[in-house]
């Protein structure tokens, strides 16, 4: 585990537009990655922060379905919901998601795959809101942990995959 | 039908965000629009130009669900898919949507239902783009014709459903 290579994790709010990018690299190939993402017994171990519990509530990811999982910490649990807007394997998903202690927010986060060659993969996801402020809002929330902390998790799972 | 007023449907392309924003008032409480929007066989009278057949593959108007449907005319047909990620009853809609003419392309669409008393309501839609040139694209598309007509045939079904 300790060998893990963790790339950087870029993650950007547009100037101009109200979006976020992220773009992070992987040690794996698109296939790979892919199935992390739709295969809830994978996802469980890796979205979100360290030292968060993800109960999976629904995890439909097929084009057309839906998610549901609530994370649980010391402090309490934080629901989330969305749906699968399309599913195309180890390219592309395209995701709404909610969290419901903000009800009214809605963002559309559309990710994208891109094969470097080598087992390596390039993952790019665009979020994007309704408005700055709840762009802002979002920015403001602690994500990037999550984020940076979930991606490093994952490279923990993609480096013990091809021993199952 | 002939007597059925028809207001004014106002289509902005916002000067800053990527989004557009509909208004439209209808004689008809918010109960009645919800309905006309979460039942197929009400929205396969409305949703779109005249003079198109509307066939509806799927339209399963929940949080969670999707929806998918063709329209055809003298040139050809029209596919559309997306998912419902929130149904508020009688007050809110918010769903995604592609063309499938454009793959990529998707956008988040909110519907908001205000109830102004004596048997009115005002809809609010906002559509939120990836980028502007997608924004733009969808403006130059010809959808402002389809809106207008769509909503005026809505007027003549809300008109007509009290008599049901």
């Amino acid at each position: 585990m300790s060998t893990t290579t963790h790339h950087e994790t870029t993650i950007a709010a547009h100037p101009e537009l109200p979006t976020i990018e992220i773009v992070r690299e992987f040690d794996a190939p698109p296939a790979a990655v892919f199935r992390a993402h739709v295969e809830p017994e994978l996802v469980k171990r890796w979205l979100g922060p360290r030292g968060l519990e993800m109960e999976v509530v629904t995890w439909d990811a097929r084009t057309g379905g839906e998610y549901r999982y609530v994370h649980r910490d010391q402090q309490g649990e934080y629901r989330f919901y969305g749906s699968f807007h399309e599913i195309r394997p180890a390219e592309r998903i395209v995701q709404t998601f909610t969290w419901e202690g903000y009800p009214d927010g809605v963002s559309l986060e559309t990710l994208t795959l891109e094969d470097l060659g080598d087992g390596r993969t390039r993952l790019r996801g665009v979020s994007v809101f309704e408005s700055t402020e709840a762009r802002d809002m979002a920015v403001s929330s602690g994500m990037d942990t999550g984020v940076i902390e979930g991606y490093e998790r994952l490279d923990d799972l993609l480096a013990e995959q091809p021993a199952k």
